[in-house]
């Protein structure tokens, strides 16, 4: 029974992403679509429009036969730790085959560019420390270095954001899953970054920017999402009132950060260099999430990576526990459809970690950190909500 | 130029407050008032309804000629350390009488008690210890103990607030400040919890339950209030839209514990005997402030008791910050009138502290505090008022 994996965030589910299953189903030839999405927290350091569960629902519905959690340990973390700790999961999961979006659609370019980089491991290092050390951010100095080693030009431009995730999970599969096959396809339309929806293929960032600007789903949205993600993102207002947005944290991190020490804020996992002084002294005057972003940011640090520390700071998450370079111990199933359950049945007396439906009754550290997560992600809904919301995590997969 | 101290809240300052600093006037033949007013955050474990310089405004314009700041780190304690921090301060002051109200309006009954205490302290020891493993909290032990000692009966009932408070400071003279003379005057009607406001001099917390239940200041309050106090209540409302209450802060508290470790919360200020696990198994489930208050209450211990760890909480206070068995080590002017200017330029070489009057271009780790609570009593405000708010931190003090 083949299964091929996909490594999604799914915020929200849309038509590029339906695309995606059903020719991932054609080009693996397998019987069972595995997501493996993150939770409630996503790679860009950003709480997802709407919780894991109902995302997991509009995929289920998408056609994947079985959703499973990236945990958050892994989630909120740069490209190549995102990557690495995606593909090993799959691999416990007993994948066949990986298949993910590239610009080209053709694997040659990424393998080339694996021989490249690890032919010239040494000069890349040293390229890679001399950009570093003039300031520029990890993925900027990266970049340049792909640029010296001719690997911005041809069939795969490591400056685009989809090659440089497609890159990752290449170098994760050769790495810590070389059993695994990886597969690409040709993304359709929209860049990963467009911020306005164009026709009924539109970029995830389009999406969500059009949502909650306007704080409801006009006809656009309605035309590049599918029927059931649009029950979702309804489903969940319904139920809270909101949808996700960064800015509804700030009085939350604005608050702890002025009450955390020195000491308590270089603690927090991705802070480094000094940074806890940069985000403590802006913290007085920043006037919006964004105003305070905007202050903190330098060339040498990304948006992102600084939005990732904050999601850290916001669910407390410190540097001794960060598990990113232990493998998976577990896997958790977020919902499954019947191939998934048959899949799930047929392979599951050879994993070699545990299957977990729920973070109830279950005691490793990891979950833990997954249980506050999804604490910090309801702490802004009303508490009779967050209560309600929360008791999610205690049920039993989502089985349509 | 002799000076009487007077230990305070102001929460907020109303009529019978006047009539206490016109008696201590009198009875102390002082030229100098000055009183020792705890800062944002009460004895009881309560944000201030306003902050502290609206309420240090209303007490000079009350009569008051020196308000000086009760550090958070002697204010949000049981009333033994809260007194004995109030004592040392006023001490170094160099103030020649203390003067507070009780049931009786005579100092014989404290002095009485005191004595008798103190010839009995083994027998009270072993008996307070007998009640507090009996599972009693610490005033109920306290209390079944005086009344063991026939202190319950005649003219010092050592059960009520007010006597309890004015033990406190009878004993924290006569153990670290013995030539301050203690001076008591008779309170006026209405007990210190009365929960409705009864007449002209009416206790602090009906006020406060009057105002803050029907968010507005209706005649019960005006006539129970001088007009400077309204002045002062009405303008900081149209400043930051707000009176505050326990509750405005709930959701930050929940959010908070929630991602806290169980470590985290031991080594807030406060918690003892496994109350972690308490407060952090009640949290998921506390519909209001109140509620989580209800759900965590136990005869052992006492309700403000409680809601001082709150405050250490929300304050992030830990228990190696707690210097209340130091004495202070520099005295904060919030405000003074030109009385009080003048005692402060008779006395400033006298002083073995320094005098500070804002906590801009200060170092001590007590002020790190100050600084810290300041800044989560004003967190449930808009940002930029916040920053606005926090500006009378670093001003000179208050002069009328």
């Amino acid at each position: 029974m083949d299964s091929c994996g996909l490594i999604v965030e799914y915020n929200p589910f849309h038509n590029g992403h339906q695309y995606h299953i059903n020719q991932a189903r054609n080009v693996s030839n397998s019987t069972c679509i595995i997501a493996i999405m993150s939770g409630n927290f996503l790679q860009r350091g950003e709480p997802a429009i709407i919780d894991k569960f109902h995302r997991t629902k509009a995929a289920l519905h998408g056609g994947a036969d079985i959703v499973i959690e990236l945990p958050y340990t892994f989630a909120v973390q740069n490209s190549d730790r995102f990557a690495n700790g995606a593909i090993q999961t799959l691999n416990k999961f007993g994948v066949s085959s990986v298949c993910f979006g590239s610009e080209s659609g053709s694997m040659d370019p990424f393998f080339q560019a694996y021989k490249t980089i690890k032919n010239s491991s040494e000069a890349f290092d040293n390229l890679l420390k001399d950009n570093l050390s003039d300031g520029l951010s990890f993925p900027d100095a990266a970049t340049a270095v792909y640029e010296t080693l001719g690997l911005t030009e041809g069939n795969l431009d490591l400056s685009k954001p989809n090659n440089i995730l497609g890159f990752s999970y290449v170098k994760a599969i050769q790495e810590y899953a070389p059993t695994i096959k990886p597969l690409t396809i040709q993304r359709k339309n929209n860049d990963f970054h467009d911020e306005s929806i164009n026709g009924s293929i539109a970029s995830a960032t389009s999406i969500r920017k059009q949502i909650l600007q306007s704080d409801s789903m006009d006809d656009d949205v309605h035309n590049a999402i599918p029927i059931e993600t649009l029950h979702q993102l309804q489903s969940y207002k319904d139920k809270t009132a909101i949808w996700h947005d960064f800015e509804q944290y700030f009085p939350l991190l604005r608050y702890r950060v002025l009450t955390m020490s020195i000491k308590e804020l270089q603690n927090i996992q991705g802070v480094v260099e000094g940074l806890e002084y940069r985000i403590q002294q802006t913290a007085s005057d920043a006037l919006s999430f964004v105003d305070w972003m905007h202050k903190i940011k330098t060339k040498r640090y990304t948006w992102t990576r600084i939005q990732r520390i904050f999601i850290h700071i916001l669910t407390n998450t410190k540097k001794d526990e960060n598990y990113v370079d232990e493998s998976p111990s577990y896997i958790r199933i977020l919902g499954m459809n019947k191939q998934g359950q048959q899949y799930l049945n047929y392979h599951k007396k050879n994993f070699d970690v545990p299957i977990i439906t729920s973070i109830a009754n279950t005691t490793h550290s990891m979950l833990a950190i997954e249980e506050r997560a999804t604490k910090a992600y309801y702490s802004i809904i009303p508490a009779k909500l967050q209560r309600k919301m929360f008791k999610q995590e205690l049920q039993g997969p989502i089985i349509i």
